[in-house]
Parts: C-alpha cells; sequence; structure tokens
C-alpha cells in the first residue's frame, strides 16, 4: 500500500459558495498515478466542509444554501463573538471528510455527482487535502 | 492490500424511505471475503444517502423521516425545476458515503445499529457501492 | 497493511454535550504505532456521533448544540416511545464515522479543528472505536 497526501489551494469569492472540485480531484488523483482504491478528501477546516450533489443545474447549489440558511439561522442566543456560528454549524452538518472509490484511475461518481468544496465563511483562500490509498 | 468494488441493485417503494441493507452489506463482506479492515459504503446519487440509526424500533424511522421534514421543508423560494430540492439538500445533510469496520469476517456495529440506505426523491432502484479493503 | 481496532470508553456528563477526544485519539494513534495512513473514527451508537469543529472558544460547542436543538425540536408527532428521537436525528445528521489522515505519527488537523464525541442522550458511558490502517 502507498498513502500520498497533497494539499490544495482553493480559493473561494463569496461568503457562502459550493465550488465544483471534482476535475480538480480527478487530476491529483491522476497524478498520484492511483488506480484503484479509496481517495479521502478532507477540509481542514471548522467553517467549511466537503459534500457530493448534482452538477448540472445551478439552481441546486442555490437551493442547498437557501435551505440550509433557513434550517440554522443567526440565532440571537448565539454566544461565539464571531459571528460565524451558523459556518460552524453547517460546517458539522454536512461533515469535513469524504471517501470516493476509484477504479482505473477515474473517481467512481453517479452520473449527476459533483464534489463539492462548501464555503460558509468566506471569501478566503481555504485548504483541501486529497489522500490517495493504492492497492 | 486487496480492493473490491460490489454494485448493488437498492429497489425502492416510497418517495422517502430508509430501507435497513445491513444484511445485504454483511453478505457482499461475506462473499468478498473480507476479514479484517473498512467498509466504504457510498451511494452515487444526488437525491439519496446513507446513514445509521437504530433497526430495533420502526418509529425511529418514521421520526427521523418527519423531523428531517420539518428542517428542510419546500421553500417557494427553492429554484430548482424538477422539485425535488428537499432531496438534495437531505441527501448532504445524511451524505453520501459511511465506512465501517470488520472484524473476522462481521461489520462492527452498535447492538442497535443498522446501516440505512436513504431515500427521499422515490420510488426507483438505485445504486449502492460497497468497497472493501482486506488486510 | 496493518489494520488494528482500539475500543475506548467514553463517559459523559450531560444529556447533550460535544466532548473534545483530540488527545485520546492522538494517544490510541500514537499508541498503535501509526505513522502514515488514516485513522477512521467511528461511534457505536444510534443516539450519538463524530464530529469536528473548533476547539479555541467554547462558545462554538454551545451555539451548534443550540442550531441543533432548534433545527430538530422535540415534535409531538413523534412516536418513538423512549422520548429520545431528536437524539437518533442528531446522530444521522453529524454522522457515526470520520476519517483522518495521519502523517509522520500525527493527526493531520486544521489549526483550530478537535475531534468532538457528540452526546445526544446522556449522561452515561459510551464507546468510541478507533480503526488505524498503516502503511
Amino acid at each position: 500500500m502507498k498513502s500520498d497526501l497533497v494539499r490544495l489551494s482553493v480559493p473561494t469569492s463569496a461568503r457562502e459558495q459550493l465550488l465544483d472540485v471534482t476535475s480538480r480531484v480527478q487530476q491529483t488523483v491522476t497524478e498520484m498515478g492511483l488506480q484503484d482504491g479509496i481517495v479521502t478528501i478532507f477540509v481542514p477546516h471548522t467553517t467549511a466542509a466537503v459534500t457530493i450533489n448534482e452538477n448540472a443545474d445551478p439552481d441546486v447549489v442555490h437551493d442547498i444554501l437557501f435551505a440550509l440558511d433557513k434550517a440554522v439561522p443567526n440565532h440571537r442566543q448565539f454566544r461565539h463573538g464571531e459571528g460565524n456560528s451558523t459556518a460552524h454549524v453547517k460546517s458539522s452538518l454536512f461533515g469535513p471528510s469524504l471517501q470516493v472509490i476509484v477504479q482505473n484511475g477515474r473517481l467512481v461518481l453517479g452520473t449527476w455527482q459533483g464534489i463539492y468544496f462548501c464555503e460558509f465563511d468566506g471569501p478566503r483562500t481555504l485548504k483541501l487535502f486529497v489522500q490517495a490509498f493504492t492497492g
């Protein structure tokens, strides 16, 4: 087994944003030479996350951010002084890590699936870790 | 290390449904011959998910779907034309992938834990991927 | 590849609590001798979870629990007789498993990230599984 870790830089351009990073993750897998195995995608931040969702209609991304905002509004009872408590909650709801299967050098995703880096407290430049396990 | 990928077919029978697939995943692990390692369970759809929850009282499943529906109602501000935006949101909230530890050929789950395939936009026939890593 | 499984005991002291277990997971990784690989953290309970969030300001933990409580209130339509349906829902929202990358014997976490064991139906003593994959 060989394990490789690559750190990607992800610039974001809005307070909340779902960025499709599928092609960057695929390119990283290709450059690592991973043929068959698992890739772990990890976000080393507490106000961001990673998820998988539809990559065809951009309205889906709008609706996801809208629904999250309604489920986790900016409660006046929040105590954290930085004013970004909703970002921390959303980070845990979507989660910091994902695993994607790799076969014959390709991410094994469904037809409509894209990997999204989730920014909840931008804009800024964040990191995304990609770890490959090869057979 | 050996990595094996099996694609299961999962027929669903309602718009929203939590289907207990624990025995199918265990059977797949047995057929793969995985003794000690990790199994990755991955849903290749953007309006479905996989989770782990209680497999004893079916009322728990009712309550989970009820609470999700209240947390993510069908907002009139949704833009996605297919009318299934809530399914996309719920898919990201529960997530597309899970890892379960395997020891001596058995899934290492808690007493009350079952693996649930989560359908949020059925009924239809979907896929579930099971990937084994053997030591 | 070597795979090792360690079962930790986690006593909780409140109905809802986010317990920072980062140092216990790091200690387990050290004792296992894992240098480079992945550690899988798994909660074998259906009313608890594991997440990663900020470990600096304790107000973040307060706000996370507060926001979750507002998103998943105790609906009168719940049917499960044990009165802990919200705990089951929160368990699936945050999820039972996480993967953290290990390099040179250290958990690869962001500056502000801590690993939190999430108790949603305590107080009691629960288990946390730590599974290492070494290269």
